[in-house]
């Protein structure tokens, strides 16, 4: 790597622990054919979706059970040996990467959804267990998991990370929606937190801890989450405006006036483009707003009457309607391909993805100005948004073998980061920190809470064997 | 006090740790009047609604500022002695007695609404603003904020117990709508917790680790909440019924059909006399629901159309509308005062106030056995319940000078949480640990999970100068 780059983007190889052959022995000895060395699964467990150089582990267990992590974890809490949990790899942070080194603990193969309770509207699932899986597992009882990222993640994974994207307008994010987990501990005791009651106030959130801890306290091995009844109406639509921050005004109004909709979508007209080119649509290629309205048949008319007022008072065109499933599935889809359209558009490229989110009025502020920085820097990007809750992505499109255009990714998205932060918001809407926004959670927390969450990190983990060299940069 | 009553009924004097005089003379050099060890304010500070003995501080500090909290845990850190948030003192589960002695932190003169974000819906408050001054403050604006426990607690108090109360089925708990705080920490540092951002996946969710904490993790000194639009459209109602099994079954059903019922509360016709005697009102004396609606004109026509129809099925009565918002007032102020409603019935009475919250479709298991029991032990109680959770609490009355008294209502308790246990449940709905629930804590979370929650509490306050004697029992 070119000495150039900004050391984060390195792997820190300087810190990486030398694995004891002892515990290879005894983790082959323990797992058998679930235990690999081989390259090309190293390989894999080392990377994810995000720029960072592959990083990978020096073993992989496929655990089957949570005896199978507890196990795991105390054999490598005997050795002091890092343990990343790996679901599929769509973390865009670099969370799975073994930056320094040790066993990737992956939990795929635990995807079993364990318990539907329809009447009570919660699920238990083993944390391998994706969305989409998740959702198809549930339909046949009129009842949907709304939390939607966008990649068919391991719901493991959008635990850990705090993950939420479309729906989170409405139906809040991972943190609204766990209502009690199964954990293994640092030195693989298997403990729960919180119980299938919709509220509690006995002892500390727990579940709330480990959601968003990115597997640096905890690996999860049992998930329980909220269900909600499919919407007896759901309208789906697409708006397009002729300026940025006619959207962006449309949407704030929306939020402001209180409208619940469901999923309110920016794109600007460079991503609608790349949007069209990946997967074959004919969106006008200006700024677009793409919606969705859930509730009864009555309700929905009534939001979409007055979102389609507050957008006609932003030079809003007509709505074009996704009227039947599958025309909405086919919007969602182009949508939540925006990523790989942007990919595609330049062949070979690496995506660095930004991830602020900030308080809805001043999103306007956070956004406008860095599409300019960013158009003139002169560099590709797609620009997409959960822009109901004041959460946008520049996904600048580097070429990984010129430094120089890392650098200036990076250096557009300190600039972004510290406007967002100026203006009240966070670094990170739902991505997480990883091995990227070390600093800018520095920034943004101050040093006072951070130094709390290594006291925590501390008291729960304190050989550090859990995910290690992730959020915390010392 | 009689040694036959429960243990966790004394106050533990064994524990209790003396306070030099140097750190009384520091106290009064730094804050003057604002210092008190006058008995009645001594007295005033030792006891909560709960059925605990006082249990007195040695010393009462009125803060009015950040800085006047962080300078008195500064002093209090420097001798290791016990530092005891306090707000309107509205506990039900002895929060806020001094159990081991120390100073209780009074905060209720920190009472500035500091910033309202309408275009955000957001409001930063200081931690002795009360949720109804809070409600004046913003209403101007067309907001308000829900959470509302009955009593006029302050946001802080209600930021410590995880709060939740009437409205809480709609709009969720003082855990869903808290969105930063700034909190003292047990070195006397400053630090903030979150943004105005709706969503972060910045870190651990410190925020939501505060919350629910009983002040032995912090001291809340700030509170950014959200806000909502008040609804266009109220309308609130009561159903009475043949059977509390019937009120039961109807909640069950709303809740399932995913109806965005605002509040929905029972009362069994034994408390509805009560409250009838306390507010002069003539509600009839049956198993009853009392229900609000919020929406549009149409949607909350929708709602109640809906409701209709399911409270019909199991032998509902027609409906008795609170038509103007002055009769709606006094409904909900003749259901707030249930509590005290309870304990006029009985002179002289305390209330052992259970707290269990269960899966919505245990709800009819978790309730009418309790209800069986209190009646065959033949101690006078209330019910009332925020049921539309799963929640609903007994209040036990017991003449504080007859023990066995104490005893038969906590025998009930135990009973009543183990079947909340066994059904999936949680021992603490929204009134939290406290010195009551130690024992129910750990039957609820294991050990392990338990053991976790005092690692962490060992690792932010080494010296256990928060609150101490909370939470956990040993």
């Amino acid at each position: 790597m070119n000495t150039a780059t900004p050391d984060h983007h390195l792997v820190p190889q300087a810190t990486a622990r030398t694995v004891p052959q002892a515990l290879f022995d005894e983790l082959r000895a323990r797992f058998g054919t679930q235990f690999s060395v081989a390259p090309a699964v190293l390989e894999q467990h080392g990377r994810d979706e995000s720029a960072f150089t592959v990083a990978p582990p020096d073993a992989v267990v496929f655990a089957e059970s949570t005896l199978d992590v507890a196990d795991a974890v105390k054999l490598a809490a005997l050795y002091r040996t890092p343990v990343i949990p790996f679901g599929v790899g769509s973390s865009l942070e670099g969370h799975v990467l073994a930056v320094q080194g040790g066993i990737s603990l992956d939990v795929s193969r635990m995807s079993r959804v364990l318990q539907i309770h329809a009447e009570d509207l919660t699920v238990t699932v083993q944390p391998g267990v994706t969305r989409k899986q998740l959702n198809e597992a549930v339909k046949s009882e009129g009842l949907f998991f709304p939390i939607d990222p966008g990649a068919d993640a391991s719901l493991g994974g959008m635990c850990a990370t705090r993950a939420s994207g479309t729906n989170a307008v409405r139906y809040g994010t991972m943190r609204e929606n766990v209502l009690a987990l199964e954990v293994v501990t640092a030195s693989g005791e298997v403990i729960r937190t919180g119980s299938r009651a919709k509220k509690s106030s006995a002892g500390y959130d727990l579940t709330r801890l480990m959601v968003g801890s990115e597997g640096t306290l905890g690996v999860i091995t049992e998930i329980t989450l909220k269900l909600y009844p499919l919407p007896e109406a759901v309208m789906a639509a697409s708006c397009s405006f002729a300026s940025l921050s006619d959207a962006v005004n449309t949407t704030m109004q929306i939020i402001q006036m209180g409208v619940p909709i469901a999923r309110c979508e920016l794109l600007d007209g460079n991503t609608v483009g790349m949007v069209n080119r990946h997967s074959k649509l004919t969106l006008p290629e200006t700024p677009l707003l793409l919606m969705e309205f859930h509730g009864s048949p009555d309700g929905v008319k009534e939001q979409v009457q007055t979102v389609q007022a507050i957008a006609a008072e932003h030079s809003g065109n007509q709505f074009e309607w996704a009227l039947t499933p599958e025309e909405r599935t086919r919007l969602w889809t182009a949508r939540h391909n925006a990523y790989f359209a942007g990919q595609q558009s330049k062949p070979g490229c690496r995506v660095i993805s930004t991830d602020t989110c900030v308080p809805i009025s001043r999103l306007a502020d956070a956004l406008l100005d860095c599409v300019d920085e960013a158009n003139a820097a002169g560099i590709p990007y797609f620009l997409v948004g959960h822009v109901g809750d004041g959460n946008f992505h520049m996904g600048y499109l580097i070429n990984p073998d010129q430094p120089q255009e890392r650098v200036m990714a990076e250096e557009l998205n300190t600039k972004l980061v510290q406007r967002a932060l100026a203006l009240g918001g966070t670094c990170s809407g739902e991505h997480g920190v990883g091995l990227h926004k070390m600093d800018f959670l520095l920034s943004e927390a101050g040093a006072g809470a951070v130094d709390m969450m290594r006291a925590i990190k501390r008291a729960l983990d304190p050989h550090s064997i859990l995910n290690p060299g992730k959020i915390f940069s010392r």
